[in-house]
């Protein structure tokens, strides 16, 4: 078959919805429609993944489909690559048509641009440095008893010079103290680091870690024994706890949802599970009682300044969508582990450098849960209540960034609410400090002998597109503020809400002294009760931005992370809040370069952005494996409906439910237990 | 058996633990010793109750029990009661002596000091209003069709005059249209509201209620047939949802507690569950691995102003837990209705007006839940996992307030953390609109035709008496702020943290641009990893404060509600963040005064008191029942342990959790179910 007919014959069979992820099919259609645009030219794969379809293509798609009315002809359906010509060593990049089979664009990225790490790059990385001459001569020095070895983990390099050209990787070296696939070679962190070229792979330089609170460094010295603090269960010393039970969920008439595809019904939601390798989970097309609510949910973007000055250590600034991507760090889940119930998984797909797609085999899960009451009132003189539960649908993805773990799951309820929940896990980037006799650093924390954890920030990007009944919206805030002290508020008692309106691209700050609330409205449609415009808010999670000033280049390279609140006027293309290269970026182009041009945003098709983060200024307690930190940040309706929409989910009864009842008697017969 | 056998019998025969809540034997001596110091004088009794413990003489106690060593005498057993003496009219309180049945004092409160309002009360003035002429001549104006008649709910009626002294009852009527144990009266309520006199039962004045925007009044008219809006299930037009399935908790070997009385084992924790009248639940004496966390937590009180300027609504500030109480407020809890799972439930015990003790059967439930994950990490080298998930233990109390409810849990966990987690739900207090023709009002929602939710706070202060490894302790605060920018910083991405100790009784703000995080610290006990004293950490809920002007009377009696972080130095009968007599204040007697002693706080027996709360703008959503508006606050070891304390709770797997495969193929045959 000719590759200009595989594309209408790929289309045809598994004719693909415009938000389902990659099929194994197109990735070896995408290679093979590559390569062809480069006849005996060598190429090294870096990514081959969807592109996202043209927004204006895919609406009267998807408002036939939800009205029910014969379905236009779908977007087309593109591809992007990311890759490498071995003749010249230029990255490239190339957009591809899978209908047709066609090269859309290729261009090649202007030097110091760099395309992100690929998951076969950095095992290479991690070899390469293994063996590396220079990198044996350090071992050496360790003089490390037998059966004790070293480890590097690869770092995305980070900026600090506008004219750094080269794809580098900073590793960082560990000890491995013990041989057990789950040693926690991160309480051990040595004091070399070696810089490597990606391309040339050539050593670039050795640099070497301070021991004190200052820069300054000493060779590589042979290593004192000290035991390391092991995470995994058959490592601990103490025993495991004996004294939990067993809770085990049962849903004997199985989940309340139904999947068909990536499309999901639950409850009066409608949605698709997207998948993609940069940000992983995403939601699309999400309806609720068959209104439209939002076109597009997903985290944009996440970076990880460290707030330790000494160097090499400024440089340590992940961002892991844009420098990796949460799609190629997602973890392959397991039953029984990662969620309770009834478990629903999607697959993911990813090329490998050779173009040829790996299967991510349980990428994201779904289930229910149950999240205690979601209302109840007590008639106070009859004593009849009417309870309702609060039954949810979770839709999650747990991210692995080499020593850390994040969770996201996007969970929806009967009440129409959408919530993102994320939980910082995993194990903290420690580095080499001498603490054995009492020393500290101002930022950090010592958490066992030999290794301190920095100071950090965790900053994400949420990204809104907002479909509130419909694709033309407002983004507004409004105001909790005393009313004036005037003769129609006689008792101060007064107060009242002040409204301002993004009518431009642009920013804006949290406010808790004037419990400030940003809502997405649509002004064609007014509620017939409040006879205000319907509209969903955002309960945002307010918090610290950038630590760093203006002037610092981690500053510039995520703008982002220094307001919580951006709109801009929704353009193809802009889907990451630090802009699509951010390895090794000098400047950012995303949010902060949009919101310059001032679009109008009033009744227009806008994007809302919200920052939000953790300043993680490490406890003890989060080593060796860290208790998760959660964060959550929901869009609500407020005005959308004309009642609470969850009065039809049925009264919580103990028929339904089966409880059980805890024996008053229970105590005598346990108490020999305890 | 004479008076003063009864108690030494009585405490000999029930031997209660210094935090276990009052029995009915004790509330029936209470009573009998009260009267035997007034013979021949009629009593009222308003209230009969635990009186907290002295805390030098409890200390010594449950040091010996938490140590294993020989126990020393219990503190004194006290009973406090609030009462009238029929002959004077006068309010009184006693402090009395359970041990030897006797009056420890009693005190005449002066005129104006309102004791809470009690059950016995509300149901008497809610019976007197139905039966006034006055108010069945403006029932009568209403020409209601038959069938068709009018509730009322008795308020306590705020303060608006400083030399106010009668006890006053603001009554806000309803009209009922269904005759049903739960129609939704709160969507219809009528433009008069009669005031009453507790003490003489005489009508005081009718008020009458605006029906625009500003306080012109018209007299009673003709009600307007109106369809209510109703929540309860069985009195909706709508089919409830029949897509929901069954999700069932199985504890097959029961639960991880053990309870012996009122002291909980639950993984490491040991705690005791107490109960009041004013708090309901309690939490003493917290232990983890047998260190002390906390002396005592509770939420000590909860004000909620309402926005609305015209008269009669700015006297609307009900304070829940001082002008009624919480623990009288609390639902009896049925069994699969209000928890899920293996279910424990406590009792409390109230007095009625004739002193003779109530059953409150069920006021606390406790239960275990699965919180998803606790930690993950995965080894990406190897793939191997470690996975913990985040059992809870939730001990939880849900209170109705005439038209609103609270749900209140305490939340422990296995990694040392302590959350509140503090639901708001139930139905908005609403007042008569007419807003046929489109009107609103700019410190209100309509939620229906004739009826409006006005804006209003819900104001909490959680009372947290810590005991972090000993009863001396500091409360200090960190904020994260850029290091200088100077040669030690040259990229200038350096941060650290400023410290700031509250060394007197004070105030303090929080500060999310500077991610301030308030800690309580043991200076006497230094982490021998950290090099720094062993702290819990308060992850706060910063929230707007009253937006009222310090100026305005609501505010004056709530100032409590006007910082978010106090301090004081312990003392006994410092329990109650606005004092202990709410009811119709003029001016609170709580942390505001008691800050004022500037007394020392640095290593001392502390109480911090943290206020947060909710500015409440409601949404239509929000009625005719609300969808649960969630908010927690959390403890959390920092520093306090030398790693993760959860590293000892087993993997989670698949033979433990038992978790079912959503299966493949399953669409088809589910397809036809749609």
């Amino acid at each position: 078959m000719s590759l200009t007919s595989q594309g209408p014959a790929l289309a045809k069979s598994i004719s693909p919805h415009p938000f389902d992820p990659l099929a194994p099919q197109e990735i070896r259609l995408g290679h093979r429609i590559l390569q062809s645009a480069f006849p005996g030219v060598k190429l090294r794969i870096n990514r081959i993944d969807l592109q996202e379809p043209i927004k204006k293509d895919v609406i009267p798609y998807i408002e036939a489909e939800r009205l029910g009315k014969p379905l236009p002809q779908k977007p087309a359906r593109l591809i992007y690559s990311y890759f490498h010509r071995l003749d010249t060593g230029a990255c490239c990049k190339a957009l591809l048509n899978v209908d047709n089979a066609s090269v859309v664009s290729v261009k090649e990225l202007p030097p110091g641009v760099q395309i992100p790490i690929d998951v076969d790059e950095i095992t290479d990385i991690e070899n390469l440095c293994n063996r590396h001459p220079a990198v044996l001569a350090e071992i050496e020095k360790l003089k490390l008893p037998p059966g004790v070895t070293v480890c590097n983990d690869p770092w995305m390099y980070g900026s600090d010079n506008a004219n750094e050209t080269r794809r580098l990787f900073q590793c960082f070296m560990y000890v491995v103290s013990v041989d057990h696939p789950e040693n926690n070679h991160y309480a051990m962190p040595c004091k070399f680091s070696p810089v490597f070229n990606g391309h040339t792979r050539e050593l670039v330089r050795m640099d070497y870690l301070p021991g004190g609170d200052d820069t300054r460094t000493a060779g590589t010295q042979p290593w004192k024994p000290v035991k390391a603090i092991q995470y995994a269960h058959d490592l601990l010393d103490e025993p495991l706890r004996t004294d939990l039970k067993p809770y085990i969920v049962q849903q004997p008439e199985g989940p309340s949802f139904f999947v068909e595809g990536n499309k999901v019904h639950w409850q009066k939601w409608r949605f698709r599970v997207g998948f993609n390798n940069r940000d992983g989970m995403v939601l699309y097309n999400l309806t609720y009682d068959n209104r439209n609510v939002l076109y597009r949910l997903s985290v944009s973007e996440m970076t990880v300044p460290y707030g330790d000055p000494r160097a090499p250590y400024h440089r340590k600034q992940a961002f892991d969508v844009g420098d990796v991507g949460f799609g190629l760090n997602a973890n392959q889940l397991t039953l029984g582990c990662d969620c309770l119930g009834h478990i629903k998984y999607f697959d993911g797909y990813r090329s490998d450098s050779k173009g040829q797609p790996v299967l991510l085999k349980n990428i994201i899960c779904m289930h229910e849960q149950d999240n205690g009451l979601q209302h109840k009132h007590t008639n106070y003189r009859s004593g009849a209540a009417t309870v309702v539960r609060n039954r949810q649908l979770v839709i999650q993805m747990i991210c692995t960034v080499a020593n850390y773990e994040y969770i996201f799951a996007y969970i929806l309820d009967q009440a129409a609410n959408i919530e993102l929940e994320v939980r910082a896990t995993g194990i903290l980037s420690t580095v080499p400090f001498d603490n054995e006799n009492g020393e500290t650093v101002k930022w950090g924390t010592n958490v066992g002998p030999g290794v301190m954890a920095p100071f950090h920030q965790h900053m994400f990007s949420l990204r809104i597109d907002p479909a509130i009944d419909g694709f033309k919206n407002t983004v507004y805030y409004q105001d909790s503020v005393p009313l004036p002290e005037d003769e129609k508020n006689p008792y101060l008692v007064g107060y009242t809400t002040e409204e301002t309106v993004i009518d431009k691209s642009n920013t804006a700050e949290t406010d808790i002294n004037r419990h400030r609330v940003f809502k997405i409205r649509n002004d064609n449609i007014v509620n017939p009760i409040t006879y205000k415009p319907v509209a969903y808010k955002l309960q945002a999670a307010p918090s610290q931005m950038l630590i760093m000033p203006k002037k610092a280049m981690g500053y510039q390279r995520a703008e982002f992370a220094s307001k919580p609140i951006w709109v801009t006027k929704y353009q193809d293309n802009e889907l990451y809040a630090a802009g699509e290269f951010t390895n090794q970026s000098k400047r950012a182009q995303g949010v902060e370069t949009w919101v310059q041009r001032k679009d109008s945003t009033e009744n227009e098709d806008v994007v809302l952005w919200h920052t939000f983060g953790l300043t993680h200024n490490p406890r003890i307690e989060d080593f060796p494996v860290m208790p998760m930190e959660r964060v959550s940040v929901m869009l609500k309706p407020d005005g959308f409906f004309t009642k609470n929409p969850a009065l039809d989910v049925p009264q919580s009864t103990q028929n339904f439910n089966k409880s059980t009842l805890h024996p008053e008697s229970c105590c005598e017969s346990m108490k020999s237990k305890i």
